[in-house]
């Protein structure tokens, strides 16, 4: 006999045991439930892109990230593994926007690639989950996307959330009104920077770096530190503002005000949108609302949902001008949390299915199979065990896997036209008619597990 | 401005638009439910798996298929991507198989790979959506198998399909019979061509390619052949080895006769499955029931569904001996033909949702998420139109879409608590009380679209 092949999977990459892999695909489809109720539309594209449209303009962060891909018989490598949805979504509208038609709303579920060092909870293959809408300015969208943030969650059964929201458009006010809105980069960079080095360090770093005055860079940073509840942030912003006449941060102000408003009559929670200055994220991209999603119970974890508007989304592909809002849920992010949490998802369950039917003579296969049938068709999913083996061993199959209700038949329950029904979390066995059996079961699985 | 990078797909992959994505993603749910209704549980493994492990014993056909990755800063390739979900589960059983427990039943759908040359209908990347038992060799198994691949065609909506099946034991048992069971990789090669080369020609290649005279390549054939109904195919077989007790052929028998048997009890239509002993696939793997599926309102187009069972899975990559069964839907195939059959899920639709509010009045922006709310808390996915363009534009931009219902609110609606409903395929309006938009909504829903 030859060698065996060590199944080792590859560093950085894992796979998805049942007890993972049942609240994951609980999540998704959680997420595409509700991208859809908000007439999001799904599409796809290759896992695979070219690398000049991978790598944009090239020379920067991305080109270390990307995993090339050449095939068996090519000499190089002209394509590369996609390492967001973002992306492929750029190349995607700018190809089809004309076909599709503006506004354009889309969602998109599936995994990235990033050649990063894998470490504790980081891994190569990971999960992206986005939804944006294209082709319009219309605050209705910004204020849409926080309301899907809302609902994701409340359908996540996680409703102790906080979405952080800001605006670009205030803060680049200010960097106007103070003359050093060419400074934004460099200064936003740093901004980013304040929870992990604190105020001093920042200002430091923005004098350095940014070439702005301490002064400028303390106002800076005081606007990103104003605290309070949304309306005292409002409100000392719009005083801020009140001589200014700046047009960008009347918009922000302007456009956050409304969002909060539509929030509140839509139903959404007091509090569960704060108004947070210091978020800063991805300045090259955003131009407008910019949102993170943190756990009130688990917020070290980071942020589980983030996104924004951004000005142009598909500039390098075409010269149509397609603004953009949208977020992305980090499926993977949320899934380790929702662990730590211990939610009531992840069950540990191996199984999707609640009922197993045992098998005591494999002559009833027939029958077997006919009762699981009945069950099916009510909607209750139901295994019947292969082989004949004791019954105390297909008993621990089924517990060991978290089936919910074992179904005895032999014999004398055949003759009688019934079945016996067993409560594996109750440890309660009882005999029903055949006829009755998928309401009985309905009537346990609906109690507690 | 620098020059634009065109967006184009790389040869051989696509992008699914809308049109297309969500009946796509409808066949993909609709598996996985079917799995799951039987106790299947779907795992995951990543894309690309180290070569080694892709390869298995190298030398074949499968090395020049395989994509090679590595990361930008590695010299050489140790991955490649996945040409199958099987080579992957193979590795995945191989490494958790003591963690799991046998019998293992699992699911899996996603992506695969393969550098071939692209045509029409042929593309490089392409999804499978696989299901399988491992660690049992029960026929309770075989027939399971059999009786999801029907529940699947049911859940489709596609019942008009021919289950083909047959079993590599009874061919085995004849190979033994007539001392040539050492010839059975060249001659189930030569089999396979019978549709496509005709008899006489499949039988000058067996005695040519296996070495066996023109008499045992005619008795091979004459089995193949066997055709009439399930009832005769099984008597004619019975028949053949009726003298000659071969445990092989007698066990292929009595398994698919036990098949039809429990799917008859289980109400498997008449007709459904077919006994088909010209059935050859994948000889080097299967070992005991092989299947194909055909839509006989579109048999050319190939099988959608095929599998059976195999001696031992992971033998590459442990000693562990996991004999299985299981199936495989071919989704983008399957795809192709309900376009072909102008199947009732392939409406064109590019959305999701069944309601468009519109816009009249940016002001009213939260009363308008508010009706939306009401309708989605109903299970109606609702979209609201984000800018406050021309109702004309607006319904345009409703009907492109495939939307059903336009909802129109504006002041006077506002202040009598009532809303317009406008069924956008009969083209009717009516103006309804906001508190029974939701149930209004359902009744025309429900009607034909």
């Amino acid at each position: 006999m030859s060698k065996l092949i060590e199944p080792r999977t590859v560093s950085g990459f894992r796979d998805y045991a049942p007890n993972v892999m049942i609240p994951r695909e609980r999540i998704l489809q959680t997420a595409r439930n509700v991208y859809r109720s908000f007439g999001f539309t799904p599409i796809d594209t290759p896992a695979a892109e070219s690398l000049d449209v991978l790598l944009g303009k090239g020379g920067d962060e991305s080109d270390k990230l990307v995993y090339r891909v050449r095939g068996a018989k090519q000499e190089r490598e002209e394509m590369g593994l996609r390492f967001d949805l973002t992306v492929p979504f750029a190349r995607f509208a700018a190809k089809n926007i004309n076909d599709l038609g503006t506004p354009f709303k889309r969602y998109a579920m599936g995994p990235v690639w990033r050649g990063e060092r894998p470490g504790q909870g980081r891994y190569r293959e990971f999960w992206q989950c986005d939804f944006d809408t294209i082709g319009t300015t219309a605050n209705a969208s910004d204020t849409e996307v926080v309301l899907v943030v809302n609902e994701l969650f409340a359908a996540l059964e996680i409703p102790r959330v906080e979405i952080r929201v800001n605006s670009r458009l205030i803060l680049n006010g200010l960097l106007e009104s103070l003359g050093i809105a060419d400074k934004a980069v460099p200064l936003l960079r740093s901004l980013d920077k304040l929870q992990k080095i604190g105020r001093e360090k920042v200002i430091e770093e923005m004098v350095r770096e940014a070439g702005v005055s301490a002064s400028q860079a303390s106002q800076v940073l005081a606007l990103a530190e104003t605290s309070g509840t949304n309306e005292d942030v409002l409100r000392t912003v719009s005083e801020l503002f009140a001589g200014v006449d700046n047009k960008s941060a009347t918009d922000g102000i302007r456009r956050l005000m409304e969002l909060l408003a539509v929030a509140a009559k839509t139903g959404v929670p007091e509090g569960r949108i704060k108004i947070d200055l210091s978020i800063a994220r991805g300045l090259d991209y955003y131009t407008g609302l910019i949102f993170e999603t943190f756990l009130l119970d688990l917020p070290a974890i980071g942020s589980v949902c983030s996104g924004g508007r951004y000005d142009n989304l598909a500039s390098l592909y075409t010269k149509q001008v397609l603004p953009g809002v949208g977020g992305s849920l980090g499926v993977d992010r949320l899934l380790a949390a929702m662990e730590e949490l211990k939610h009531p998802w992840l069950t540990g369950a191996t199984t999707p299915a609640a009922v197993l039917i045992l098998q005591l003579d494999a002559d009833l296969l027939g029958e077997y199979q006919q009762i699981a049938k009945t069950l099916r068709d009510a909607g209750i999913a139901t295994e019947v065990y292969p082989d004949t083996k004791k019954l105390g061993q297909q008993f621990q199959y089924a517990e060991k896997r978290g089936y919910r209700i074992g179904v005895i038949a032999g014999g004398s329950e055949m003759a009688t036209g019934t079945v016996k029904v067993k409560d594996l979390t109750a440890k309660q066995e009882t005999t029903v008619p055949r006829a009755e059996l998928a309401a009985v079961v309905q009537k346990l699985l609906a109690g507690p597990s």
